[in-house]
């Protein structure tokens, strides 16, 4: 195995855990033999399980395998007593050939002393030539969350080329082609919570559940909804087909009194145009740390004017469908000038058929 | 080299003369000895050369070099005597090791006889594994040309990837990165003529040139402008400073009489919304095999909605300028429900730093 091929392994060890370990981050560990042969695998299970290097170990039955071996592990191993023992010191027993790590821990008061300490030790200890752009993806959330206390926030947006989203007669829901429903399922399972606006839930009556196969993970809902317009239907919504009450989130600027008495959880917020970053720090109160927000056009508009989301996922249909009985994904975004132009960085190609899938990051 | 670097230096060399050899197509050659190792290569340098697989012999001194010898050339060799005698003829006297093509020539009458020739001569044809959507992209102009009779129509759009192309007050300039006038410019250079609408001919009065370091080429011009309104103003344009008036073809409805005095061009067309599929064969009976559709907002809606083009080009800053004071540049497209919808297939991203370069087959 090469070191791409093994990390590439390590980084697909790790997802198999996706949406089951928050607010932890996941995990996978590939150990090779010193002649970069495969040893074994491991990742970090469920909040609370053994770690992905420690798993990795435990599945080797003959440890004189180890001598030398080489060790790919997608984020630094751990330095600290959380949950676990240190890795490190699980790691330290054996005389690694390297340890090559993906990402070092983005918490400030730990990031770089499990690096320092396995290279005191004597060891060879590397970063990771191959899928920068990728770990860093992989692990945002969970830094945002570990340095600024707040909720992560991404947007997905699934349009024809020309960044059409519906139909003036509300047709939308099958401009992005049938199999890239996988893909939206695939990020639901990423995010604690999809956040949508009130229009959306009234025009639409969505289910927002995650459809995957042997797969069962009821995701929260976050609706914005500034006048509890939703209050009235929401007991007999979609919504509760996949979840109960008290995991659909209503943000708004309502008497407290009336919504809880709902049975739903309530978050407040001042009258008026809703603050999203003062949402963030509410919601990671909340134990929700990261948020896929799904909708509609006016809610789009609002996190990309209020500069409030981190990153965009878009889903786009190589079709063109026209502004004459089109709705633009934007048409409510008001730039002024160009140099005022909301920028994608580090963009990245996820997929180009059937749909283009892309992503970047929102600056 | 391998057989891929060798089709990828031959597309190259046949790229060098890319705009100066219309009607005909550019071809490229390249020759590795039996080891694979480079021995010459060759290109169609301008209309009436030699061509390119004959250039690549000419230059090889040492014709024992030749012995089981590799060729790669981009396009079928020929078997007619056109301005050249028949390039078979001048490969029959080696003893290839091997002759890779990388497109049938798409001339119905001749498509597949070199190839036959050669085989019936012993020698082991085949057609590339590799840039086969590419390949058929650098011929596709030439292929409709020999096929329909009619001129090759293809748009290019720069636009925000929420496919804004202007905002209200006109900034469109800078929408896309100063680094990708590279590309408009290069794209330019492939096609005959550019065609824009007379809004924005009036609006931006632009030159429609070809900057490009070391080249000159003086593109003609196609005005689509049914009511003449350019006329008063064409002599004094901005497209006079890089060509005369009998390079710009104005497209009207007007009387004829009127428009030959102006010492411009002229192609009648009947009252009314241009015809653009009977304006494609208008327009090789003039000469003019490709044109690049440039805009502006109604042009492209026109080329869309009579499907009258067949690729497209787009030039996408990773940025989003919003519809409130944008204009998106399928405005005026009306698809009255999804499965009208117009289809862009072939998709292929060109380029993704740092503006998105992508195109794909309209249809």
């Amino acid at each position: 195995m090469t070191d791409k091929e093994a990390m590439d392994l390590a980084l697909k060890e790790a997802k198999k855990a996706k949406g089951f370990v928050s607010p932890n981050p996941c995990v996978g560990c590939v150990i090779l033999d010193k002649n970069k042969k495969f040893l074994s695998s491991g990742f970090y299970a469920h909040y609370g399980a053994i770690h992905a290097e420690i798993m990795a170990l435990n599945k080797l039955k003959n440890k004189k395998l180890l001598n030398q071996a080489h060790l790919f592990v997608t984020l630094e191993p751990c330095v600290h007593f959380g949950q676990n023992p240190p890795c490190v010191e699980s790691l330290e027993k054996y005389s690694w050939g390297s340890i090559t790590y993906g990402i070092e821990d983005p918490n400030p008061q730990v990031s770089g002393r499990g690096i320092k300490y396995l290279k005191a030790k004597g060891f060879l200890v590397k970063k990771t030539d191959f899928f920068k752009l990728e770990l860093k993806r992989f692990y945002e959330a969970f830094a945002l969350n570990i340095k600024e206390k707040r909720s992560f926030f991404a947007l997905k947006t699934a349009s024809s080329l020309d960044s059409v989203a519906t139909l003036n007669h509300g047709e939308s829901q099958w401009i992005t082609e049938a199999s890239s429903k996988n893909i939206s399922h695939n990020l639901r399972l990423s995010f604690d919570a999809i956040l949508i606006g009130v229009e959306s839930f009234l025009h639409d009556n969505p289910r927002l559940n995650i459809r995957k196969e042997g797969l069962e993970k009821k995701n929260k809902v976050v609706l914005l909804d500034p006048l509890g317009r939703s209050l009235p239907l929401l007991s007999k919504s979609r919504l509760l087909t996949v979840r109960s009450l008290k995991d659909i989130y209503v943000v708004s600027s309502c008497r407290e009194e009336k919504l809880k008495k709902s049975g739903i959880s309530f978050i407040s917020v001042p009258k008026g145009e809703i603050n999203l970053k003062a949402l963030s720090y509410k919601l990671y109160e909340q134990k929700i740390y990261s948020v896929l927000v799904e909708g509609g056009i006016k809610t789009f508009s609002y996190f990309l004017k209020q500069k409030a989301s981190s990153r965009l996922y878009q889903i786009i249909n190589p079709s063109f469908l026209g502004g004459y009985r089109g709705r633009y994904w934007t048409e409510n975004l008001n730039v002024g000038n160009l140099k005022d132009k909301i920028r994608l960085k580090s963009l990245e190609i996820l997929k180009t058929s059937p749909d283009l899938f892309l992503t970047g990051i929102l600056s």
